[in-house]
């Protein structure tokens, strides 16, 4: 994708602070964290959102997402992480090739995430069940 | 883990609306969820955090997570969706058995997450670079 700023991050056109890659991954800081270590990893290729990527890509994604989030955890020692995932530009994408964040988080910091705990009604569940179940 | 409610789930001790299981992967609609649809993938085995689970596992969580996403988008055509997974109390994490959220998204939902986004200064990114990858 000529115009995508993490492909161009992949090929080395604009510039990051590069964690880790491979043949298929790379992992880099975000430039705008949430706090210190806010991380990204990302697919080489580009996939617009987590069911674009192809499954042995994605294995190897989270397979990366793991290794940088223990890397953070032993240098970084935060308190607790999110990993947090945007697909769509209704749930927060704002660049659309898929990537995963990993943010280290700190029992004073200012990163919030907030909703509303539903409640199903009687047999509600059970009808999303099946709904969902039949394309399983 | 005798009192952990997703261990006892998983045992069939307590009630859950089950989408999807295998020998390792247990994927179940959230009970108080923020919007219809919204699922946990969780590990069979009781592990607490992303950081704690075999690799292994974790890629079928991942193999899991997308297969159900998928068959979300299909079915409940949300606008967008979430990935989000808590390790840690300060990270929001409620129940200490690791599981991933599948959040489906619309654009006139109440679910938010806001940070702050911040700068580096010169040279810092480096210098976190060079802690994290000293554990890579």
């Amino acid at each position: 994708m000529d115009e995508c700023i993490f492909c161009k991050i992949v090929k080395g056109e604009i510039p990051s602070t590069k964690l880790y890659e491979d043949d298929d991954v790379l992992a880099f800081l975000d430039i705008n964290p949430a706090n210190e270590g806010h991380s990204l990893i990302i697919p080489k290729k580009h996939h617009e959102k987590l069911n674009d990527i192809p499954v042995e890509t994605l294995k190897k994604m989270i397979e990366v997402v793991q290794k940088v989030s223990k890397a953070i955890e032993k240098e970084m020692k935060p308190q607790g992480y999110n990993l947090l995932m945007s697909n769509g530009e209704c749930a927060e994408q704002v660049i659309p090739h898929a990537h995963i964040h990993i943010i280290p988080r700190y029992n004073t910091d200012k990163f919030k995430f907030t909703w509303t705990h539903e409640v199903y009604g009687d047999g509600e569940a059970d009808k999303i069940k099946e709904k969902i179940t039949k394309s399983l």
